[in-house]
């Protein structure tokens, strides 16, 4: 038996489109003569809808679609498994229609809702407390929903292991973060040997704010991996049942090879789905603005990107021949507009307050928020999308001027760690078997350049120590006493916590970026602003 | 008996803070021999901790914190019932610890848990299951925290009811909306029906981030108030049980009234428990900056506020005295920062790329923006924390520039729709018996004056219908077609509509405020910005 799974790419909101996609794989699947189609969870809303699940008129549109997509099944040989949300009685369920002939035969309700992380799932479902049994041809499957196989110990799997099914199907919207391929392989597996069948995990692919959906759907018996379809490919592919006895090796990409697959993805669908046509970077000629600019490009084409260069006194002619070479490589436009006059009329105008004061961060800053302003004046007239270029590492610290280079409607970099920048601008030129971004400003210790001889390193200590306490405080939230035991001088863990704790109120009015690690700031991420800590 | 009620002030995160504080209040209610103490919900942590929860040294030290606590009540005559998070096995709870003489007698763990509006819990803590009941002298009574009353048909309630209990305490967090007393009042009348036993309600009193908390606590019967505790005062009070027959008529204050004194404690709360000493406003000569000085300096003392005026050339000279007036009947320091010159560097910059354009908002903005940087840089400076003036018509909408006017740390007026700000600065005014707030500046139609001849109302129409289309959209989550059968014009609602929609990306990045209504944008709002919905 053929089972097609829709590894496909949803709007959130865009109940319509995401119906007129389904439909078209409906086609597809039918054409290919498969008796089964899955989609992934929530497809028809698209998936995470938040707060919108609380407007009953969305709720009400999402149920008319899915009576016009039961009318688009009618006279089709395929059964279909639809992800959407369902309102029974006066509770609202994360669901699964199953869909055959123009009807919707049976619907379950995913047992167990996460509630950690960037899941609020709870705000919103009540639990399903019922297993569903469902055919076709000869075939008894049961469905499950994403995190119903990720505690095989409670809600259904225990309910549906002495079914004797043939497989079960399991619709997903697991966010990528680098290395969650290992995670859900070995989480299958074992819901797998726990449930005695099979499981077809078919998995969201596409961008939402700040989620990435990899898809890498895959289909697992208990003993491992036996069809596997490409992480970040949109489609709709097919495996059949019962499972051959062949086993695949699962391939595990590189952490920068598939961070930067993610972060392309997460560019493309932020810039299409909110309708813009173009985006522009600042480019200091920093390696983070190049990288920024380069994932632009390749998510986007090189006509829908534009750099924009804002040097100042402080900018050193080595950076700006950088921005130059790095513009023509990489066949983009790139404005100059030099700052220093604005700078000065601002250090004219502040002068009766600032007189007796030395240059500081107040003076730094304003430079930073005279480059933020002069993208946002771009981008308001003529509707282009400003990229910002912040990395994580500045991020965790504070590192970064609020409404300066953080101005922006999308930050690239946002969870990618300095260290991990670097590795994906060596990557990046490897996969385009040439120098695009400069090996000078690969090479070149990183510079904020907003006063003279300014180091990165000077302020932070190395970017490799940082970013490994960054690691344990932030990933792990592990004790400080703790990350001292591994080593690391204790008045510098102290510095750089204390950093962290007080960059809280940047965090919060940062843009959205994209989420690559397995805790990102952002819904990951909830921190009070006030908590005197220190 | 006597019972005190600590009505108090802790700080998120300072853990030693809470229980210095805590010890003094046991000390204060020991001298006015009380017989029990009771604190509010998660005292020791202060509330919400949010995501500090997932720190094991946090959690350790809000323990150790507890012992140092119990060996302070040793000795002592008065029991006390503190609020916490309990650790226990595996699983955290938010708890009421039972201590006398000396030692945690018994912990209770709160069974209901909001996961809805601003509430997580079910992110941080276990469902308790189990009722205590506890004795003081020849009275028995049981704790209860919060939710547990808000629901009598589930959870602790039923459980509680035959129990003949003297009375039950419940160890509140409850944040303050306009309205919220009445609504308190009934849920809790309904409660001591339930139960048959009066409740003493004690409620945590100081602003945390977006959240006030608004104190109120209370004693009620099934007959209704018999002791009530003023909203927005701190202090350790009285009552004793078994209630005496006379009730109290309550008093439910105007939304003006409690709304101001619920943004002057939350500007006073965020300023210092943030450790800032003084705040700078914009001050444009319209009524929003107005009133936001006018409530900093009720908050913190017209020594501590800063008044900046940055005309330009669309300023008109009827602002400029309106500002300089304020200023003067406020007693606060203004400085004046011209803005033209910036402006015209700006545009000089941008003219190789504006050139062919017409003025539009980019232009606007960047006045803005020119603005934002100016207190920014003040605030780099000397380490003064800026308030925002923008009110939620505005932010709603997105009237309002992104790194411009909604540049700063706190926004004082973010969930207080434009009518509701005009009774404030009226209310004010009578408060203090004189026209602090001039009349010319409630009176004149309100302008950005970012161009010539601007009105708010040309663009958003009349504020008192746009409030009614926002208060039924945001706050009510109702359909387009239900607003528009109110009576409102169709164009209008759906032209509204979409502004608040497509405002998302905006209000991702602005400066959390303090919320006074039922739905405020902030940890209340969860909408995605990808979206699609036109």
């Amino acid at each position: 038996m053929k089972i097609a799974i829709a590894q496909l790419n949803p709007c959130v909101g865009d109940i319509k489109g995401n119906l007129k996609l389904a439909l078209s794989a409906v086609d597809e699947a039918e054409k290919n003569k498969a008796s089964l189609l899955v989609f992934p969870e929530m497809f028809l809303t698209g998936y995470p809808p938040e707060d919108l699940l609380f407007r009953r008129s969305f709720l009400v549109e999402c149920a008319s679609a899915l009576k016009r997509f039961s009318r688009g099944v009618k006279g089709k040989r395929v059964a279909v498994v639809m992800g959407l949300p369902w309102q029974d009685g006066d509770g609202l369920y994360n669901s699964a229609a199953f869909i055959r002939d123009g009807r919707v035969i049976d619907v379950y309700f995913k047992g167990l809702l996460p509630n950690y992380g960037v899941f609020d799932e709870k705000r919103y479902f009540l639990e399903g407390k019922r297993k569903c049994i469902w055919q076709v041809g000869t075939m008894r499957f049961a469905p499950t929903i994403c995190e119903d196989l990720w505690d095989p110990d409670s809600g259904i799997v225990p309910n549906l292991k002495n079914e004797s099914l043939d497989f079960v199907v399991n619709l997903s919207a697991s966010p990528f973060h680098m290395g969650k391929m290992r995670q859900r392989l070995n989480v299958l597996k074992k819901a797998s040997k726990r449930l005695g069948a099979p499981v077809v995990y078919v998995n969201l692919i596409g961008g939402q704010d700040e989620l990435i959906f990899d898809g890498g759907s895959m289909v697992i018996s208990s003993s491992g991996l036996v069809s596997f379809i490409p992480q970040f490919k949109e489609g709709v592919f097919y495996t059949s049942m019962p499972v051959s006895g062949r086993l695949i090796t699962p391939r595990f990409p590189r952490r920068e090879e598939e961070a930067f697959y993610a972060l392309v993805m997460g560019v493309r669908d932020y810039t299409r789905k909110n309708g813009f046509s173009k985006v522009i970077v600042g480019l200091s000629g920093g390696i983070d603005s190049a990288l920024t600019a380069a994932i632009a490009v390749e998510a986007l084409g090189r006509e829908s990107v534009v750099g924009v260069s804002m040097p100042s006194r402080f900018n050193s002619q080595q950076t700006q021949d950088d921005v130059r070479r790095l513009s023509e490589n990489l066949g983009i436009d790139c404005y100059w507009i030099p700052i220093d006059d604005i700078f000065s009329q601002f250090l004219n105008a502040l002068h009766p307050l600032f007189k007796e004061t030395e240059f500081d961060k107040a003076e730094e800053n304003i430079q930073a928020r005279i480059r933020g302003t002069i993208l946002m004046a771009i981008s308001n007239k003529f509707g282009w999308l400003v990229l910002t270029t912040g990395n994580k590492s500045e991020m965790s610290v504070g590192y970064a001027t609020l409404y300066g280079d953080m101005a922006g409607g999308f930050g690239v970099l946002k969870d990618v760690p300095k260290t991990l920048v670097w590795r994906l601008a060596r990557f990046y030129n490897r996969l385009k078997k040439r120098e695009v971004i400069p090996n000078s400003i690969i090479r070149r210790p990183p510079s904020a350049e907003l006063r003279l001889d300014q180091r990165d390193e000077d302020a932070l200590g190395s970017y490799s120590i940082l970013d490994r306490v960054i690691d344990m405080y932030v990933e792990e939230h592990r004790p400080v006493d703790e990350i001292i035991s591994t080593g690391i001088d204790p008045d510098y863990v102290r510095r750089v916590v204390r950093m962290i704790d007080r960059a809280e109120y940047k965090r919060r009015q940062a843009p959205p970026g994209i989420k690559i690690t397995p805790l990102a700031f952002g819904r990951d991420w909830r921190m009070p602003i006030t908590k005197a800590l220190d």
